[in-house]
């Protein structure tokens, strides 16, 4: 089974396509650019989602719903947000069908034509910030914290599951304050939520910055990013953060009074992370054998195999550990299919990326010991029975760290420091990966760069070191290196 | 506060429609149908969600999600359903928006037309069996059990927050069988699951029935209901479950090998139930002064006001019964803010119709005790502090079966058995409610009385005894009664 993936060496795209397809997590579906995310896929999404929404809570938000739809006026308001959002998106311009008169099928009824066509949001600013015109009126309605679980629609003209789809699942937060600072500090505050919720829990390090004036969100006046690294070398853009300043408020009229009875325009932040973290997790962990699942999101961390096929001794031992995995709210699957080989079950599981599988067979039994295989490392031991329960808890904590260890090791391989132009291209080309370099701090040198290496500023790191230079272009002075990296 | 609803005496339909907007549940938006779910109402369906959603994957379904657009000619495939949902929904034709040349926003691009139109699901049967199509080759795939939580829009002409909106959220099952009776197994099993929850969890008493054929789903062979008695005597339908039989199948080819090697069409069920469930909620247990809220659906459970204002051993006190009750898994809030008076603060709580509210002050300090208030039977009590979270933990369970009994109460009371076309048309004029009556199982009498009265069959119960007696309109022969009511 395991054959049936081209390797990483060979074609990197096709290999990501091909865990996605073998791993049943995704495919496409009928309707151009928007895929279906099959059981597997959306049981990760489940438990990305599950514990993003109690970081959510636990630092004061609450969830909302807003409409789907956005009349076409609204996305003219904001300046900057309509040239980033309001073109490449999906139009409702009619309500009805009707009968073909020759029986062929439905056809748009011309007569429900409505009066302004509506977007099927690309984001929900514009709608939202309508909404909020009506819930501030004073301080003491600040701040208001509120997220959004939804689905969006960006016409993408070359899409990949979950990288890139018209259609995404995704979350928004949309924040109003009463002062820039506020404001700031809460955009920071959710990018260290998404640093976090990475490292700690996708098992994926991340580079934390903020994004030069040109690869802003389009309305903000500044944009908080993480910045993965992809087993290819190139750059995965996972969360942004944004503060708008003041110009949604100014574009939908949000005025508040403040304490001392002035009006003034609100302050406000979004900040979201989508179904795209699929695809980075898939291209953070995953080997030629399949998907790698950090424990901590696996949907099935626990397998158990009975060796060759179920046997009520085998069964009575499966259930016991079960029973005893659970209650420590670790998920467990035992796999009595008496049809399907061993060897095949264990391709299977690899292939998904299940991170311990238990295989257990009557000669081991004998031994008071049962095989535990990483899916990590590929390792296997026999562990006794006696408290394997407590060894597999450890274990599983072990992989979530090794995962981590693992990337973090690959990314510091493949970061690089380089001074001219010339050993950028060749880094570059020879090397990939992240390069640190100075950046005289202009949209012309960044463009440039671009044009001619593809490579863009991912961000400016947050922990960047003053350190005196020169840009490589301009050769004008710098302050300290910026992060470039071609990216997905 | 309280003094700002409507009494239900005096106009119903304005009473629901001002609990929505001052216990903050929903509002409308800019986008006509469309509303604006606002974070109490949300954390309110978010608790259904959660509770409906474990008792999916307890009955072995599994979680995906599928495109939120649906090709056009896909309506066309299944005769019946196209009639009942082909018609009135929202129709995507362009996919690109472009700057007015007179400088006055956007516009949408005429070049960017879409070569088949897009539908914005109203259900999801097409697009998910297309996708069935190559999931199921062989009765090993089978059964495939499925559910979705998404947002679908129905172009709806009058609209009513949560009973009726444009878009709304739901979750749809869709499942796949080898054999009739499995399907039919299947429909039956989520029948029963709706049933429970609705009566355990939204303390709600429903009557279980099926759809007479000119009332059933679009497509369906079967409808499986439950109906529930709002306060002012109309029946809600609060979910259904669809036996669909062969009918997608065969309109998208979806066959497998059965086990003698032979082709067979697969049999189908889908089930639902949506955010309508909020507003059979309100109208089920709300009253002049509020929303009242079954424990067990309440984002807060138990809120504690300091009296009259906060102070350190009050909040002490606070914070201590408030470790204790989380400790129990029971939702509380404190409400610090020292600004409001508390009897402001106790009409707000009783708009959001919060179960149990505490009041904690010096002098009942002084005795040992506190005040315990219920929000569904408005009864005050000074109970002593030792052990008070026992109490409450048991309180909270005598109020959600108080709820439920009430409910139950009502109904009966509401609810008649007649004989005669005379007698059915007093009834539903005096006294409205649940009418039990013969009927001869023709479409005919059925559409005569819905007619002539407004009132529809709203199920034919599943424990209907054996009786015979004679339809009121034919006079022919019947051998139970169906449940007649006027509905939402």
């Amino acid at each position: 089974m395991a054959k049936e993936i081209t390797p990483r060496s060979e074609n990197y795209s096709q290999w990501y396509l091909d865990i996605v397809k073998k791993a049943g997590l995704a495919e496409n579906s009928a309707v151009r650019g928007s895929m279906v995310i099959k059981p597997y896929g959306y049981a990760i999404w489940e438990n990305i989602k599950e514990d993003l929404d109690r970081r959510f809570k636990e630092t004061g938000h609450q969830n909302a719903y807003f409409p789907l739809f956005i009349p076409k006026s609204f996305l003219s308001k904001e300046a900057d947000h309509v040239e980033g959002f309001a073109k490449e998106c999906a139009v409702v311009t009619h309500h009805r069908l009707m009968n073909n008169p020759d029986g062929s099928g439905v056809v748009v009824d011309p007569s429900a034509k409505l009066e302004e066509e509506l977007i099927v949001r690309p984001t929900s600013e514009t709608i939202i910030w309508n909404t909020y015109k009506n819930w501030i009126k004073s301080y003491r309605d600040l701040p208001l914290l509120i997220n959004q679980w939804a689905n969006v629609v960006r016409w993408e003209m070359r899409t990949r599951p979950f990288l890139r789809t018209a259609e995404f699942l995704w979350q928004e937060g949309h924040t109003a304050h009463a002062t820039k600072e506020e404001a700031i500090q809460e955009a920071k505050q959710m990018h260290d939520v998404y640093a976090d919720f990475a490292e700690s829990v996708m098992a994926m390090p991340v580079i934390k910055g903020s994004k030069s004036e040109s690869e802003r969100f389009a309305g903000a006046l500044d944009t908080f990013t993480i910045e993965a690294m992809m087993q290819d070398g190139k750059a995965l853009q996972a969360g942004t953060s944004h503060f708008l300043g003041q110009n949604f408020a100014k574009a939908f009229e949000v005025k508040f009074l403040n304490n001392e009875n002035k009006e003034e325009f609100v302050w406000a932040t979004s900040w979201g992370v989508s179904t795209r973290l699929v695809g980075a997790l898939i291209m953070t962990h995953s080997d030629d054998d399949g998907l790698v699942l950090p424990p901590k999101l696996a949907p099935i961390q626990v397998v158990i195999v009975p060796i060759p096929k179920p046997n009520e001794k085998i069964l009575e031992v499966a259930n016991g550990i079960t029973t005893k995995l659970k209650s420590k709210g670790i998920s467990v699957k035992i796999d009595i299919d008496d049809k399907k080989r061993p060897g095949f079950k264990f391709a299977e599981y690899e292939m998904m990326g299940v991170p311990i599988r238990l295989g257990i067979g009557m000669r081991d039994l004998d031994k008071g010991v049962v095989e535990v295989a990483r899916r990590d490392t590929k390792e296997k031991n026999a562990i006794p029975l006696a408290n394997i329960e407590d060894y597999i808890e450890n274990l599983l904590v072990e992989i979530q760290d090794n995962l981590f260890q693992k990337a973090l090791n690959f990314r510091k391989e493949r970061t690089s420091y380089v001074d001219t132009f010339e050993e950028f291209k060749n880094v570059l080309e020879d090397k990939g990966g992240f390069i640190y370099a100075h950046w005289d701090g202009t949209a012309e040198t960044e463009e440039k760069i671009k044009e001619l290496t593809k490579a863009t500023i991912r961000c400016i790191p947050l922990d960047a070191k003053d350190e005196k230079g020169v840009d490589m272009i301009s050769g004008k002075p710098s302050k300290n290196r910026v992060l470039f990296a071609k990216a997905y």
